[in-house]
């Protein structure tokens, strides 16, 4: 099943996707507070509506405005460096690989979703790509083992931590070039069922301008997302609703001779196996008064 | 005027705080989309029920529970090493002044409010006290000068960025230590007014069980609350609710000899000159079964 976040009511709801139709299931902080059962809801009303006449309340997913379906309080947890050739890339690459997952934080402010526009902040040479794996939260997690971490997972999505990185790196701390306006979007989410484990393998290619930019496999993840949830478990309890950002291949923008930033006018797409394609066409910092 | 929030009709309400009595005023949401015009009620309210015997919709402080004054989205942007005298206690006391402010993330399901119990997670010695004063976004704020930005504050509360020290210091980013189940406890909103400039000196003090810790002074820091928004503003709009925590002057338990942290049984207060005393009982690991 593949859900997606919609404008329902003049509040956020969670919908069904099937084609280029989605259903509305209830808001989402509802949704959240049973991802499960209302999957299996989505599951009977979808079947029965297969092929019907009577599109009941189903609507155009072009008629519809999308959000993240995420809650406001959901904790949008990042893991950087989570694969070797980025690591070897990037500012890192002359210390020891990471023990343990770098976790950086995202706010649910930052969050967009696909083919929505993002805006280069003021006294940024442009925005860097990161193209990756989002995971989805389906119930508490409190110091989980990995096996009781696997299982909380509810789904996937495809996501770009967009990163503005003269502000990222003014300090030793990520944060602020990790929450620019409208940089963080997501695919629709795919549950856990169609896709299988991340160790198994889904390619990730990100492309620019229709050039590919980065292409790698989440197999080569050096922390698994079972270990990453069980670990940030330890510390704090994860809700429904809260994301895994995986972290992103290699073939950043940054790291590049010459270095090569997204642009306004440019057009960034992220397509990973199973999850689709993510487009986020970048415009100017006149976006930003949408914030 | 001073604002606490409460938990009223099932949901997160603002409520004014007068002495030991508190009026429910709006929706958490509803303050934060006019706090200015809420301040302006609140005191015609107050001034209106003063010494009537008719209390109205008043209720008794003790009779409530409270909750953080901040929406679910809001972000709270913490500043790391703002006083010199931390810097040069901590893990960063060899390297260079850092140009900008050190920000890190906490979501606001790590936040708490006065007098609620804190667990330690499992894994670590004991948690670190931090000690400081929080800023609280009244407007939205993009790409300001510090003279807008200065405007932008509603007020301060007391804070206790109460921290995991062995999660904080797993890799480079601070994030999963700083997010611990009730670990960010907020004292009542106290506004702009009747606080003033934080340049002009507030005495940030830290208790342990009694024995004072911490003794630091708002004039001291480095990068002053105007600097630090007008620099967030930049990359991403600010909006009403967000809060800024200003960081913590030295006396931090992990740093000394022997290392000296927070256990089951001991309690910590901040207290703030105009801002009062925020009291947090530590607790153990079983306290996380309500997060």
């Amino acid at each position: 099943m593949q859900f997606i976040g919609i404008t329902h009511h003049g509040g956020p709801w969670a919908a069904v996707l099937a084609g280029s139709r989605v259903l509305p299931l209830a808001t989402v902080t509802e949704f959240w507070a049973d991802a499960e059962g209302w999957k299996d809801k989505a599951a009977s009303l979808v079947s029965a509506t297969d092929g019907a006449d009577d599109a009941g309340a189903w609507l155009e997913r072009g008629s519809v405005t999308e959000v993240p379906l995420v809650p406001a309080a959901a904790r949008v947890i990042c893991v950087g460096l989570n694969y070797k050739a980025h690591v070897a890339e990037g500012s890192f690459k002359d210390q020891e690989l990471p023990p343990y997952p770098t976790l950086f934080a995202r706010w649910t402010a930052s969050l967009s979703v696909g083919n929505a526009p993002v805006p280069v902040p003021a006294g940024e040479a442009g925005l860097d790509w990161e193209g990756e794996v989002a995971a989805y939260i389906g119930r508490r997690v409190e110091s989980a083992d990995q096996a009781t971490a696997a299982d909380a997972v509810f789904g996937y999505s495809t996501f770009n931590d967009i990163t503005s990185r003269r502000a990222q790196k003014l300090t030793s701390q990520w944060t602020l070039g990790k929450n620019g306006d409208f940089s963080g979007p997501l695919g629709p989410l795919v549950s856990r069922d169609e896709v299988g484990d991340l160790r198994d393998g889904l390619q990730v290619r990100t492309r620019v301008n229709g050039f590919e930019a980065q292409n790698g496999n989440t197999r080569d993840m050096i922390f698994s997302v079972p270990a990453i949830i069980a670990l940030i478990s330890e510390t704090f309890t994860l809700h429904p609703g809260d994301v895994i950002a995986t972290g992103t291949p290699d073939g950043v923008g940054y790291a590049r001779t010459p270095q090569w930033l997204l642009q306004p006018g440019d057009t960034v797409e992220v397509e990973v196996e199973k999850l689709g394609t993510l487009t986020t066409p970048v415009g100017d910092i006149s976006l930003r008064s949408r914030a």
